[in-house]
């Protein structure tokens, strides 16, 4: 079957590949289309805009970083929302505000075509791996239609109910509380190296004990040992995560003081020039740097 | 063999009970010392003062919950310094100070006894099913004789080093990790519920998939459903945990906004007469009720 | 001389009395017109749209609560851009972005006529009384062609040189210190309280001495004597300043803490359903909740 | 008249000058004696002990920077209660706890003398213009004695009833709006100059408007120019107070966000090695890296 793809950045590459291994034809956009080197040649056509990679297929895939750049391929002058036949799919996986979804939704609803949210949580590995979380939120029959698609880049679908964003709200949440265990890890971490201890000691315990999940142990790791190499996702895009998080916050008047925290842990951060540093050093850094270690 | 206990409150009692199950018999004080007629009366010799309890025996344990209160048990008038034999072992079990371990660790090497602290992580649940994690600190070979006690109490020992009270400043490190959770729970879950979702459903797909630890399946059920009955732990009891962090931070000087946030959220409980209340409420109902909900 | 007025709110009526008050014949406009019955006649000319009042005027002073509405009543359908004549000034007053000051300003370049921004410091006593401080940002030119007008409204200018939004960033950054001033008076006021102290011999005391600046005199009166009767300034406009705030530190990177605790003070208010009462009460009463008073 | 004086630090002099001036004849001590050659050689006699000022006068002034250090003063081994007469007040001038206050009060009460808090708002320079404010709580009686003492000291004496403690907690919550406006300043101007505006002009502005009090004038340029020498008071006693207005919102169950981020700023400097800086230096400093400026 073919299926549009948009999008081939650390996180759409993989989550390409693996649509290609479960069989699927794949008409895929990118602003830089060399991009596209990397995928079976065979299993691709390339395209020259969204709308061009939308057409003639019931599923278009968008993985794209921002907002803004999203709508555009769905609504610019050469956008997806042209070309998409008549109850066709768009499933929009990255991290985008939930109003943005609904603002698509309705487009689609008047355009005939369907939309769904379906964002994912995982890095690139997980991507490879296929083992992304992903959550779904939009019309039942749609996500219903999406469902072998989904299956094939993750080891888990989670639902959240019709409304377009939901699944949006989820994956800020999410985003959310890692940044927020980030923060956890580097004060407790640092208040044990000044309190004479062994920073990784610390974090080992609580990652076999009471904080035995993936995301303790992984990150705790990279903290306790103040390993911030190589770049695992950038400040700046933790920092485009917080601010949808505060957007959000404000928007549905939901006083977060621990998201504002995260925050501007991030901004200090970018503010002093480590935004294309590993997020996790925005926040293992700032903490002992404010402790003087 | 014989062994001193200390304070029977909810989580001495049923350590006490396993270590009468391992075949020790106890010389158990406790201000109210009605608390004894739950423990087997064959196992146990009611003591009148610290001092009595500690008398003749080569360890004692203590699990006493206030600094102030531990202190006056070891050096008071009664207390048990003046009658722990020489080379006797004293485990100290609760949640208190480095400083206040520091200090009692003098006052036993004067009198020729030994000071370890061996403060435990988990819920009186934990207590009574041998599961609490046991972190130690202090000298090599008073741990090494106090190792068989210890095991009879949980499912794990975790040494952090010779300084005494180094395992305190793991307890305070993990219990704000702890508070911080539940904030970052709270905000989350609030964000969701405000946003149209289910609180329940948001907190068990994070419970499945990147928060798979304990801490965030079971205290993120309560918070998910506002389920703060009965009271496990006190916030006025969560507070006073707080404020051992927040005083860690400013002796060790590490600055930690996020333990002044999880700080304030308890004071503020408190404040408003929740001090009786799970502490788990002071969080969710806390962040629920500056919301709107 | 005739010039434009658009937007009769509780500032830009008593602002439009003191520019009759001078000589001015006002060209006006407001959504809701029945507001300019207020102003003399024989003064005034009644207008159906932001075009209709620039035209064939050397001015057009704009007070409209809003950048969106703001920018509408410039380059919207009836916009004021399609009418002032070339070499015409825009006096922008109120409370905007310095990001839609720029843009404006570009506007109004290709247009051939110009921008000025001049926010003022005051409450509409303030204005009535022609006590307001003006904070000036644009062309040398321009502020000099209008300083006539603005010295019919004030008592003082104050330059903040030629980028088109310097003053707008002065003006966010007087009403984030209001804000913090509050939280600042709220918080030790109600720390007197609860230590056994009358809260107005406090708020007397600072205003008499240290703190001798009429923004702690007056505000702390009130805040001291919990009175929030009249309401003077919404608490949702107070938050829509605050979001100003927290808007302007992302985009210019400058992390503040203390403008993300005011704006969630606000917010807490807003969520709790007091967006309609004075933004004074929502640090007052809040703070004093918090504290069980 | 003779009376006690003990503490001849950088305010302690001063005063001492001043009471000097007016005719007081000082029994003076300190740890370092040699301090009080800096005094009028004719007016003084040279104490070794707290008990030594103050034997044979009715009243005794102390001025001594921490609450262990005042309390050793009145009850320690040669401690002023020892040899203050019947009726005598002691004076206790210094920045402390209200609960210290209570505890001295009781202490002198015992011993059939009186205790007044009489702390002071100023800096050295102010001192020596009696240019002090001095609030004052205790026994009308004893506050009446003490009058023309404290008259001699500053340009104004504030009551605030009889409860020990009272004056205390003023002094407290005013350092904490010190140390929150400097906060303020910090943020707001490092807004400003990340927007392209002088910082100056800024500060100048909110100087000579609506913030046209002394502290917002003076630390205000300050701030502004990033001027942090000469030291005025050092960033280790800022962290003091602020640490006194933490600990007096934990025992009088206040929350208090602001003291908070206060107190974590100027901890941070010190945990960087700052604490002999200026404390304004603390904040200006500290936003402005923060901001990357």
């Amino acid at each position: 079957m073919k299926i549009g793809f948009i999008g081939l950045g650390n996180m759409g590459t993989p989550m390409a590949q693996n649509l290609i291994k479960a069989g699927y034809h794949l008409q895929v956009y990118n602003r830089t289309i060399q991009k596209a080197d990397d995928l079976d040649q065979a299993s691709i056509t390339k395209c020259k805009s969204p709308a061009e990679a939308a057409a003639n297929v019931p599923f278009v895939v968008t993985m794209l970083s921002e907002d803004e750049i999203l709508k555009e391929a769905v609504s610019g002058e050469a956008g997806l929302l042209h070309s998409l036949q008549k109850g066709g799919v768009h499933i929009s996986m990255s991290t985008i505000s939930p109003e943005t979804s609904q603002l698509l939704h309705g487009l689609h609803q008047q355009a005939g075509s369907h939309y769904i949210a379906a964002p994912v949580f995982g890095r690139p590995e997980a991507a490879a791996a296929k083992k992304l979380f992903v959550c779904t939120s939009g019309g039942a029959k749609a996500k219903e239609m999406a469902r072998p698609i989904l299956e094939a880049l993750g080891q888990g679908i989670y639902d959240f109910g019709e409304t377009p964003g939901g699944a949006n709200v989820v994956k800020i949440a999410g985003n959310f509380m890692i940044l927020a265990s980030l923060e956890m890890m580097a004060e407790a971490f640092t208040l044990a190296e000044k309190n004479g201890l062994d920073r990784a000691a610390v974090a080992n315990f609580f990652g076999a004990t009471l904080f035995n999940a993936p995301i303790y142990q992984n990150y705790g790791k990279l903290i306790a040992n103040k390993q911030y190499q190589p770049v695992g996702f950038k400040a700046s895009l933790g920092l485009k995560d917080a601010r949808l998080a505060v957007k959000l916050s404000q928007t549905s008047q939901t006083p977060m003081p621990l998201a504002m925290l995260a925050h501007n842990r991030l901004l200090t951060s970018i503010a002093k020039g480590d935004g294309d540093k590993d997020w996790v050093e925005a926040f293992g850094k700032g903490v002992a740097e404010d402790a003087g270690v």
